[in-house]
């Protein structure tokens, strides 16, 4: 049996602390959601006290069913001279609705007295006291050692001692943090296993990237005696980011036989790491260990003819372990596997011949920037376009919009659109907040006078996505629009170097598609 | 006297092999003239028989004066069952025009049957005629063992055979490379440990960071005993790349005291990084360690003040070794240290009242969406603004933007400008790739009458994020830009429920800031 390692996943609070990260508390229930489905044991939550986002979403986070982590909140130590149970912060975590608790406090003598300006013995009641007063209210308390090495290599015996406190008052892990991110390997294993010799309670590992070590770091921790190992997905994090969970979870389970997750879960990783970032709206780097849309490419005429007689030749693993693949055979596997999906779930029977002409079409979109998985209702137009056994139900001749800004004033927008039902012209413009809302405006203003089903629908949700953002404002960019009506909501997408059009594509996609739904609910299946 | 590392760089060979690098002659050229600068000792120039592109770098790298590097051939070791002295590759390599090569062969007699399919006998030979070939031509030969760990795992007799046959023949220098980029840094200190003690030709180590542990392997072999180390600035390389250069040289000079360039020569290093990254149109990750652009960045008030008191509290270097600067990002959650230590960079004295007025003009600001640690040149725009000591050169009169899209065809854009300066007006057009493009185009096109110094700026980047996705398509959205001239680059940010407003704003900011910037470097300090 494989040992187990608990994973401590702080992507939701120090992971936001990265340069250019801001997440809203949707964003962070999204993200904590995926989180617990992977099977990670702990989810830092936020910090409730500092900052009121937080707070609402440990409110929110309240009325969810969560599987396996433990939801956490995130602290400091009461201050000098104060006391616990007066403590807002404290008194924050403690009505956080949580069972755990994670406590920052100072073991580097420098910090104690030149950032806290207080005395190395009042620094340890301050640690003391505070894991005594969460302990006390029935939490499970983790106490984070923060500048644990560096304080370890400045003083020891005072280092060791700030751990000795949390320890004796009770808490359930002590967890070293290399928090400036400057320690090389060798040293994070000789400390740790210097404080295995001291402290009873099992330890954790926090590294910072900042000399691109966090992963070594993290690894030489556990082989030393850390059992719970804290990072963020992609790596996320102030200054050069947190450990690379991404990293450490298939390093630490492929190459070092730990099991850190739920058997067979490892294989979402590349997901989970896409998932993350879109909802961040940062760029992966296609680079990325593991999980990079570039980590299993094969360039080199030389590496791909290896890789085809014996695939170790140029893989350190399987891409399917981590759920990435490999990119030389240009494999259709996602395009494949959806399309048969959909055509399943549409009555649609297809031929060999008919599914290779639609696989690929959907490559030459998913080339141009299209991206299906984020869009069904685009995708489902596309397959009955492109089988011939439909047709849009208008047809449109124009939109145009016009935006103008003067200095002080705010700016107006509005669209006109014309387009025929039939042998009917519409010919209408309306205004809106921006030009893609004046569009939308105004084709539903023109649909509407034919079909009623048009305002029953709303636009819920509108993202856009810069595909290659060195070319700067003649880049291409992504838009993905999501529609409800009563019965449901559907998602359509729109690709182009103009933002208007883009928009205007997934806009038109999305009315089609609520009539295309209507007109399916009126006949019989 | 700190020992002295040999540092070899193949950003320009095995770095070109990255997905999305390709990289002209002139770059090469550019790259190696700013390397040969930088104090590296080996600039790997390409394969001179498998690229023709290459053949043309070392014609045109002869009319050239090297300050200390070595250029250097990379190839192959001869063709199973031919003759080195008429193998095209190694006949490519001798005429090359430089002194030192860098012949690869196989270790892993996986590879050797399975790639190559010839006996491990023929291999040894491939490999012994190859160097002696290339060492009778009064070369330095440096040997690249492929694959050499995996090989030594798999069969470390016939792995250490193929260094010996390499050593026999002359090579200068034996390099064990992780080819495929999956070892640990134990693994790769035990093995080093191991060949040194059966190997007494100098050894260098080649790392690939498919496991995101390629700066550890190349630490742990330097520790173990290599004294060559291979890498590419940046990172750059197929997969997940090679060894960063740009984290093993510091962390091998300032924490290990190891020599590995000139004497202060590592403090060019973010410059090397950045101009790199430009030539090869490749946006540098913000959060790469050291050079990054955040890699000094704070972001938290905690660190922020606690960093103003005693810089290592919260920076495990100077940033100033490495050539890079310490960033106090101005967030909600920061506060007043953050903007003082902002304005004494830009050399502006506040008073009580001022910086009050100035943090609640932020927090405003913030509310509504602007994000300024991304945008340091609108803040600064925002803060000399608001103390009243600046204004902007020209006065806008409106923007006008239209587009136009007909089913079946390409989407058309143009903008009109209206602005003024002093008493002259200017009234103006333009087309683009979409409205942002066409507003870019047109304001340029107006300020550039006036002003030529907007002709040598340019856009670089350009990110959108919608920020109530919740209100759909009339939701606000924010809009970064990145520009750059000669001498560096700056951000600026717009928000608006209106794209093209949110756009506009941060494009005008963008423009000013230029403007400032070129008025400052006329002035005396």
């Amino acid at each position: 049996m494989a040992e187990k390692l608990y994973i401590y996943d702080t992507t939701l609070r120090d992971g936001s602390q990265g340069e250019g990260i801001s997440l809203s508390v949707e964003d962070k229930i999204k993200i904590a959601a995926c989180l617990d489905r992977l099977g990670v044991d702990y989810i830092e939550g936020g910090w409730p006290w500092a900052n009121p986002k937080d707070m609402e979403f440990f409110r929110r986070a309240r009325e969810m069913t969560w599987r396996q982590a433990k939801l956490t909140a995130f602290g400091r130590t009461r201050k000098p001279g104060g006391r616990a149970d007066s403590d807002p912060n404290l008194l924050a975590i403690k009505e956080a609705g949580v069972k755990t608790a994670a406590l920052f406090g100072k073991s580097w003598d420098l910090h104690v007295t030149a950032a806290l300006e207080t005395t190395l013995e009042e620094n340890l009641a301050m640690i003391a006291d505070s894991v005594a007063f969460l302990v006390a209210a029935g939490m499970e308390v983790i106490y984070d050692a923060e500048h644990f090495f560096d304080g370890f290599k400045a003083n020891p015996d005072y280092a060791l001692a700030t751990l000795k406190a949390a320890a004796a008052a009770g808490a359930g892990w002590v967890v070293l943090c290399d928090t400036n991110g400057g320690c090389l390997p060798d040293e994070v294993a000789a400390i740790v296993t210097r404080v295995r010799q001291e402290i009873q309670v099992p330890l954790g590992i926090h590294a910072h990237n900042d000399g691109d070590l966090a992963v070594a770091n993290t690894l030489a921790a556990v082989k030393a005696g850390c059992r719970q190992v804290q990072g963020t997905v992609n790596g996320f994090g102030e200054r050069c980011g947190n450990a690379n969970l991404c990293s450490v979870l298939p390093n630490l389970e492929l190459k070092m036989g730990y099991q850190c997750l739920p058997a067979g879960q490892l294989s979402h990783l590349t997901e989970v790491s896409r998932y993350v970032s879109e909802i961040a709206n940062v760029v992966p780097p296609g680079n990325q260990p593991f999980v990079g849309y570039s980590a299993f490419a094969h360039k080199g005429g030389i590496h791909v003819s290896a890789v085809l007689k014996a695939s170790q030749t140029y893989e350190h693993i399987s891409p399917h372990l981590v759920g990435n693949e490999r990119r030389i055979l240009v494999s259709d596997q996602a395009g494949a596997s959806n399309l048969r999906c959909k055509a399943e779930e549409l009555g649609v029977e297809l031929s060999k011949e008919k599914e290779q002409a639609l696989i690929n079409g959907i490559k030459e979109m998913e080339r141009r920037g299209y991206q299906f998985e984020g869009a069904d209702a685009s995708l489902e137009l596309f397959l009955r376009k492109t089988l011939g056994e439909y047709r849009r139900p208008f047809e449109v001749e124009y939109v145009k919009t016009l935006v103008e800004k003067r200095p002080g004033r705010e700016a107006t927008s509005e669209a006109i659109v014309k387009l025929k039902v039939g042998e009917q012209v519409v010919h209408t413009a309306a205004e809106g907040n921006g030009p893609v809302n004046a569009m939308d405006n105004a084709l539903r203003k023109a649909l509407e006078e034919v079909f009623p089903v048009i305002g029953r629908m709303r636009l819920t949700d509108y993202k856009v996505r810069v595909l290659d953002e060195k070319d700067a404002t003649s880049a291409r960019v992504r838009v993905l629009i999501e529609s409800r009506d009563g019965s449901g909501s559907w998602n359509t997408v729109g690709v182009s170097t103009n933002i208007i059009e883009a928009s205007w594509e997934a806009l038109l996609d999305s009315m089609e598609y609520a009539l295309l739904k209507q007109s399916r609910n009126l006949k019989p299946n």
